[in-house]
Formats: C-alpha cells, sequence, structure tokens
C-alpha cells in the first residue's frame, strides 16, 4: 500500500516528495489535509501552505475529477 | 456547467461558499488552487489557507480517490 502513517493517527499519501494527503481527525471531525512539509532536525513538519478540507468539500472535488482533468488539458 | 470563471483567466468549482478548486495558469504553468477566499467591499479574494496543485500532483491525488475514501470511512 503506499498508504502511510504519521505520529498523529494521521494515514497519508505522498503527493511529491514534501506534499501529503493526509485524512486526520481533528476534534471528533475527519478532514482530508493537503499540505505541505517541510524538514527540522530529521522531523516532517506541516508548513503554512496547504488547505484542510471536510468530506463534503472532498466529495464535491471528488465529483469534479472529469471537469478538472479537461480544464487541465485545456490549458496545456 | 458548475465552472465558474474569475478575473484572472482562472475557472473553478465551488467547494463551499467560500472555498474554490481553480485551474490557472501561472508563468506558462498550469495548477489547480484548492483555496479559501474572503470577502472584501463584495470582491472575492483569495486567502491564505490553500495550496495549489501540479498537474502531477493532482494526478496523483486522483489516482487515491478510493484509497481516500476508504480513509474517510474508516474513520467514521
Amino acid at each position: 500500500s503506499t498508504v502511510k502513517s504519521d505520529n498523529e493517527g494521521g494515514k497519508y499519501i505522498d503527493l511529491s516528495n514534501k506534499r501529503r494527503a493526509t485524512v486526520r481527525e481533528f476534534k471528533g471531525v475527519t478532514f482530508l489535509d493537503i499540505r505541505e512539509f517541510y524538514t527540522k532536525d530529521g522531523e516532517h513538519l506541516p508548513g503554512k501552505k496547504g488547505i484542510s478540507l471536510s468530506l463534503e468539500q472532498w466529495q464535491i472535488l471528488k465529483q469534479h475529477v472529469d471537469t478538472i482533468d479537461s480544464l487541465f488539458a485545456k490549458k496545456k
């Protein structure tokens, strides 16, 4: 599996060597956090660049996968 | 269509009433910007919360739609 675990109970996939998509629970609510990380003293720490999507927001994004793909294709 | 246009040539879908997923070209490269907006003097302006994904990062996220769904399902 490409799913990894962080130290806070989150499960994530790597989007690049310093970006992660993490499913994480916070105050009883589950979010998808898409975020850049930086390394300090060998530790990977969350940076400022990022956003935590609610399940509902993730579902809307997911519903528009084909739309987003076609927008990328038009721009190229 | 649910695709809207912003004033900078970006095309976006609403993820909530103040969050957008925008496909935008910047310096000749196309990104997916997932971002929170705020309103000032009737204008919608991009906030700090957000991240711009490259096409490659978007493709990786897209490949893991089912994985992310199952991680959400496990957390509930």
